[in-house]
């Protein structure tokens, strides 16, 4: 998507040779009008899928969600991170680790918002290494839900998230793919 | 505002006489249409404040605060929840203590996104005891920011929240006052 790599190599920070500062208009500050245009986007590629749920992690994802799930006139459900198990029977729960972070987390999805008669797009900021989205993968297996596919704003393709995902046989449309980053390199995949 | 309180009464569950849980439209599961409603609504009331930026806490404020922001014509800003302190000086941060939940973090804000030229509105989901909108205030006072108003969907009238933001000089506004809460009952305020 065109708008969304002039904007990266507008307002973008590359830090090093895999880290991406895009605060100025997704991650901490948000430009409304570039998550709808964004969000448009992702709605015209999916549009004959059938998608009646967009699934997305918080928090930067649910921007670009919302104005997604908008414009396919259906709801958007955010997966949320607990830091610890729920222990009733009302979730599905999967567990996350980033390796950028260190950290972990539950991924939890209550059963009111997924069913077997769900066919799911999937949304997130960033695909690097996918274990998010392949978290968010698992939670719509859970529930039996079809997924339509994954829709990322910036992959990372130097990283083998979209391989993990393309292996496990979905569909991934990433808006901006970047080949290689620097600090003060960016470099897209050529399409 | 109307259409909100409708919502509510439909799709909000009163577990308590101090829990309404609306995850079916708002916390969890997210109606993008009725988020756009809310966002004009907020707008149309603080239009002639002179907003620059509209600032709102992770999670459940993005989506009411991204269309809030898209129809005032300015950026937002997700005040992160940290748990732990950044060290660095490029950031303001303030502790919260959320009474309900049992746990604290840090509110986080970057220098880089609110200075002593901006004039801010602050948007969140719930209004209780006001910890949270009073972080948010304390952010924007530590960069010398203006505060036009706190806008809410969802106020808690029998906590105190509200009378702690106006005593300290702000304008609230609450698009839904809640009374009274009780195991399936919700009574508004009447205005």
């Amino acid at each position: 998507m065109e708008l969304l790599r002039q904007r990266i190599l507008q307002d973008g920070k590359a830090l090093s040779d895999s880290i991406l500062k895009v605060d100025v208009f997704l991650n901490h500050q948000v430009d409304p009008d570039l998550m709808q245009s964004v969000g448009i986007d992702f709605a015209e590629h999916f549009k004959d899928q059938g998608i009646t749920r967009v699934l997305t992690i918080e928090s930067s994802g649910i921007a670009p969600a919302v104005y997604t799930a908008q414009a396919l006139g259906v709801p958007m459900v955010i997966l949320k991170k607990q830091t610890s198990k729920i222990l009733n029977g009302k979730v599905y729960q999967t567990n996350i680790t980033s390796f950028t972070k260190g950290t972990s987390y539950e991924l939890t999805l209550s059963m009111d918002y997924i069913s077997s008669d769900d066919r799911v797009l999937i949304i997130d900021d960033f695909l690097a290494n996918g274990e998010a989205a392949m978290g968010a993968v698992r939670l719509c297996r859970m529930a039996g839900a079809d997924i339509a596919g994954i829709g990322i704003l910036i992959e990372k393709s130097f990283q083998n998230g979209r391989k993990r995902l393309i292996d496990a046989g979905y569909e991934v449309y990433s808006q901006a793919r970047i080949a290689k980053l620097g600090e003060g390199l960016i470099e897209f995949v050529d399409e």
